[in-house]
């Protein structure tokens, strides 16, 4: 069981008792966060950004640790989310294995890890998690709080809870709820992770580690975040070379986009705890703004009381499809909020707002010039 | 090792000797078919079916097996494949496990089934040896080969293999070539097999069988076979209800779309040789229409001396895109055969061939009563 924390990371004790959607109670649970450019006098600059399934807090470089962080072409000086301007806080959610409290982390009652203890997740729990760590940094109104991925879910739930905590939000390739292709994708990834006998029940070690169900999974993960399409461009058939393939398993990988899935799998697998990755997947399929409300999703979105929003998707984008996003900007909209909504013909399917800066900086550039 | 073949499927012996385009060489090789209404005096009305993957040579019901067949809706009597008017010959595939000879066949020269030792296996073989089988019938001339999927594929080799052996064509859901994202769904439900300790690299039996291995594949299969909009209007977001995820295992199945993936692949799981499954989709990677007639495929195709032929496709289909369909029919249409291109608003997926009938029925019916 390991945790993985990026160096300058820091880090915000919850209340010594958190209390969860479902009803269970975190014990001296923490949230790890970095924050990028200064909070003004007025402290009315701040931004929140709450991110994807993986990421961590590391959003990108700055001083502390210059190592790239995963936004490093969105976010910092003279960047679209300009840290000239803004004092941005981005927060590792609640349950993830990158500092924040998680399946990984210790429970302070028996001094194991939690493992299948830790309690059901919500959404709703990251959202409250992160709302308390803003201010508990002194923050009690966000300029903006922007999510895209996992995040548009965490921060439509974080407006919907806490009204008032932030005046504006963007949203990139967000949704109000999961469809059943993802819940089927992801329940796919949960089962590979869960039919590998190293899983053992959540009680793997380094040594006995789901690696199989991890590669499997995360191959899985990337074959949706992507489209067709820049496959097509980037790949084609291209095959591998004879000698690579000597000596080979029978049946191992024998095109370009094969060895490129299982390079980057083997990349990601062991720097995310599985159990982790089970409890905040299983919450992505559960989360539905408009049940939560006690009502519809349209009718959640008019009562968020946001007044600027700026939403956005690709059209290549097969888990958080463009429906959605346009969902989200009519919802906002109903409800008086002024609503930019930009969706992008971008070949790079859920991961555009990763890798296609040209089409998703400029927007966010301008939403947020308007904004300081 | 077990093979699954329906009780009135029939066999035509392969030449004692029947070389593969790996070099390889089957000994005492058959190829299991099934026939539907009756051959003309003139012996001009025969109709060949090629399968998609899975599927075996019973592909409707007839007199000797009144079980519904896999395209029972497609086939019959006064159905768009009418047998009251065509004799219609469906040929399990070589390399299948439904009676045609496969990895689970008996090698003659051990007497232990081939496993892994099965030669290399190609479309073009699957074609050969459906061309023998159609000649051995005493057939020296098609009225039209139908190939769906996979079939789509081993109908363009038999056409560029077998010169003149069929004079019309129907192409559903089919490719010149399988593009990057195919092979990689394909790619990871071979990884889901062989990364099975019961795969035992190919060296299964019943008691340890790669059930776990053969449910992801056949899910992921399912995941890109239908489309996410037939899902969403489908299952939505039905949840499961409590007393059925009582006494589950964390994080089993909470949705409905969960519940059915899982049903349907139980159901496929054990009637489908793993090994066999292996052979056949790394064989649809392959394949390459134009590399094997050594050009591009567009030119292949204009060579193929088709008199007619139609080409249909799905809007929704992930797996073998729209487009590959138009490039079928623009290749064909180049090449002086009269095309019938139809694009299917279906929300099917690649599926729609067997499960949209209402839209794609009519189009083969109307094409093959222009034919006869």
């Amino acid at each position: 069981m390991r945790e993985f924390v990026p160096p300058a990371t820091r880090f915000v004790d919850l209340p010594p008792a958190f209390t969860m959607t479902s009803g269970g109670t975190l014990r001296d649970a923490r949230i790890a966060y970095e924050t990028f450019g200064r909070l003004n006098a007025a402290r009315d600059n701040a931004v929140l950004v709450l991110t994807g399934l993986s990421p961590d807090a590391h959003a990108a470089s700055h001083p502390a640790d210059p190592t790239p962080g995963w936004w490093e072409a969105m976010l910092g000086p003279g960047k679209p989310v300009d840290t000239d301007l803004w004092h941005v806080i981005c927060v590792n959610s609640l349950g993830s294995c990158k500092g924040s409290t998680g399946p990984a982390s210790i429970d302070p009652a028996t001094g194991e890890p939690y493992r299948l203890d830790f309690p059901e997740l919500s959404m709703e729990d990251i959202a409250d998690a992160a709302a308390f760590t803003v201010r508990a940094l002194g923050i009690e109104r966000l300029a903006c709080v922007i999510g895209a991925s996992m995040g548009g879910m965490s921060s439509l739930s974080l407006l919907a809870r806490h009204p008032g905590l932030a005046r504006n939000h963007i949203n990139l390739s967000g949704a109000v709820h999961s469809l059943p292709f993802s819940i089927a994708v992801r329940s796919l990834q949960r089962e590979a992770i869960r039919s590998d006998p190293d899983w053992r029940q959540g009680r793997y070690d380094d040594e006995h580690y789901p690696r199989r169900g991890m590669l499997t999974a995360r191959k899985l993960g990337m074959m949706t975040y992507r489209s067709a399409t820049e496959w097509e461009t980037r790949f084609g058939r291209t095959r591998l070379s004879p000698e690579s393939l000597e000596g080979q398993e029978p049946f191992s990988p024998e095109f370009q986009v094969e060895s490129y899935l299982d390079f980057h799998a083997r990349r990601f697998v062991r720097r995310f705890d599985p159990n982790s990755y089970l409890y905040l997947s299983r919450g992505m399929d559960r989360f539905d703004l408009g049940a939560s409300c006690g009502g519809d999703a349209h009718q959640a979105l008019s009562r968020l009381g946001v007044e600027n929003a700026l939403v956005m998707g690709a059209e290549s984008d097969i888990l958080f499809p463009l429906r959605q996003q346009r969902d989200i900007a009519e919802g906002l909209r109903s409800g008086g909020t002024h609503v930019e909504f930009v969706p992008v013909d971008s070949p790079a399917g859920h991961d555009a707002f990763l890798a296609d800066m040209d089409r998703f900086g400029p927007p966010v550039a301008k939403f947020l010039a308007l904004l300081s």
